[in-house]
């Protein structure tokens, strides 16, 4: 084991979006586990929305990164020293780390052992098996609810989250209509993905595109953007509709609170509802999702496409790809294989 | 029975506030009921913030009043001849009838036969065992869903649904903090209503008193005025809150949408709901929320206010009441007295 641990450290809070300046390269001796703690070797790291978020000092579930901190993030990584009881050297786990070689983890933050399964990779215990398929999951399932023959729509579709959303609406017997910021995406995803329409926000009028990929109406709306995006998509809501609030990726980065949804009293004409939502809310029903989800893509019914880029310094600028909209799927940072 | 139907009719549609002048009197033949349908003569009108909405030509639950038409309104009425099947003659009946002398109102928009109870008068009937009772037991309960111990903070606290809120709330072991424009309502709220704290909005520093009035957090907001009001109160919202929107009476006059709540996003990072409701959505349970509210009324854990005035010709300025902030209780218009 190299006796240096390598880190990306938050150096200043964006203003607007992140640029790479905002982080910088750091060394550190490697940490030692206190009591309840266990030290990982960190094997991926989970591109997410979430760390943007984070590195804001806005209030939200989790404290904002320090400065001169590491960049925290969701991992996979492997135990290779533990305090922590029923959490064996060796152990794969998804973990709440950061991005450096090396992880101090409080057992609270390891969020479950990792079994491979046949056929399917690692890195999926990140994506689509991990907290990106769980969002997914969860989000439409719990906080969505769909019933079979209703209209799903959602934003950023061809995201690592958005992929699988609709398709599992698709598994559920609901219309799945998504969003995305590209014609190659919408044909990704009606080809691919089972979509049975796709929009390009960009160059349609979303209104009017809403209106006739949805012709009776939005009865979920999945949405991780925010801004005029949900504000249009409010005014095609269905009489109890939903709307799970997954992110707003829009909105992330403005330095100041943009306007929130005018078309908001939607939520009161319609007796509709918006409502929030973090995987942490069903922790309990990981592997119950887990293993719904690795059964739709053994039985072919759903597909994922993770994007990897290797080296633990390529961290900052596969973060900024999160903002352009250029990926599909789900982005990962691989740092190293697991030891045997 | 007189020969003619005296009717207030909507001119025109108002621009911001409303005003005497969007209204005019008129006068007509008395309707005959067709199928399906009956003859009512009105005995009072609900005065509510759901007219202003009716007014506009926004999409809604229902269409919008048409120019030339009676104010579309609730109302507490009496059956004077009959052409559907168990609404006998005689029967007084809540009804979503009109401003006017007699409606002919088909069946389904009876809204229950009404049974005077020992000791409440019958305009009560239209306030606390009628829409607006109704409004404050099922948003409070199956919208926001308070847990004993909680804190419920409510908007307009002093209107006929807010004023019912809080007792609620505070019947079933909860915190009540209410909102409202004055000292004199403020006192009410907490001397005569039972309410914990009340909080002027119109001279504190909204987001300071929310704090100090909810030291452990907003569990669930009920919310009839939106706005700045709304936005404040989603900054102190508790992981899984829940707002209630009952309405948006700071908005209702807004020739243009206003912005909406720019801290929405509160409810992704609290997992938090933000859920529209009708007491429509409930009309199973009808009988259920009324006998709740007698039974609190007998046992003296629930008070009311009615604010009522004599004379059909009164309901527009009365309408305008509303939205000035100067009532107590629920509004209703007395047009006549049943017949026995």
């Amino acid at each position: 084991m190299t006796e240096v641990n390598r880190q990306i450290l938050l150096k200043k809070r964006p203003v607007g979006a992140p640029s790479v300046d905002d982080f910088e390269s750091g060394r550190d001796r490697i940490p030692s586990p206190g009591d309840g703690e266990v030290l990982v070797k960190n094997l991926y790291l989970s591109i997410d929305p979430a760390i943007r978020g984070w590195m804001s000092d806005a209030k939200s579930y989790l404290p904002p990164i320090g400065i001169g901190e590491p960049v925290r993030s969701g991992t996979l990584s492997q135990i290779v020293e533990s305090n922590a009881e029923g959490w064996p050297v060796g152990q794969i786990v998804q973990a709440l780390a950061a991005w450096e070689s090396f992880s101090v983890v409080p057992a609270a933050n390891l969020h479950g052992k990792v079994k491979t399964i046949e056929g399917i990779p690692l890195s999926a215990m990140l994506s689509v098996l991990g907290g990106t398929g769980l969002t997914a999951y969860f989000g439409l399932l719990e906080v969505g609810r769909p019933e079979e023959g209703e209209t799903v729509v959602v934003s950023a579709a061809a995201g690592g989250v958005g992929s699988i959303v609709g398709q599992i609406a698709r598994i559920k017997g609901c219309r799945a209509v998504g969003l995305t910021g590209s014609d190659d995406k919408c044909a990704w995803l009606t080809d691919e993905l089972g979509y049975d329409a796709a929009i390009n926000y960009k160059t349609a009028d979303l209104r009017i595109a809403l209106k006739e990929a949805c012709p009776k109406g939005i009865d979920v709306f999945f949405d991780s953007v925010g801004g005029e995006i949900l504000n249009t998509a409010l005014t095609r809501l269905n009489r109890r509709g939903r709307v799970a609030l997954c992110g707003a990726i829009s909105q992330i980065n403005a330095g100041e609170l943009p306007p929130g949804p005018s078309n908001y009293l939607q939520l009161l004409a319609k007796s509709a509802r918006m409502e929030g939502f973090t995987t942490l809310d069903f922790a309990r029903r990981y592997d119950e999702a887990r293993a719904a989800l690795a059964n739709w893509i053994h039985a072919g019914e759903l597909e994922y496409r993770d994007d990897i880029v290797d080296g633990l310094e390529n961290a900052p600028s596969h973060l900024l790809r999160l903002f352009t909209g250029e990926h599909r799927g789900k982005l990962m940072v691989k740092l190293a294989d697991p030891e045997v």
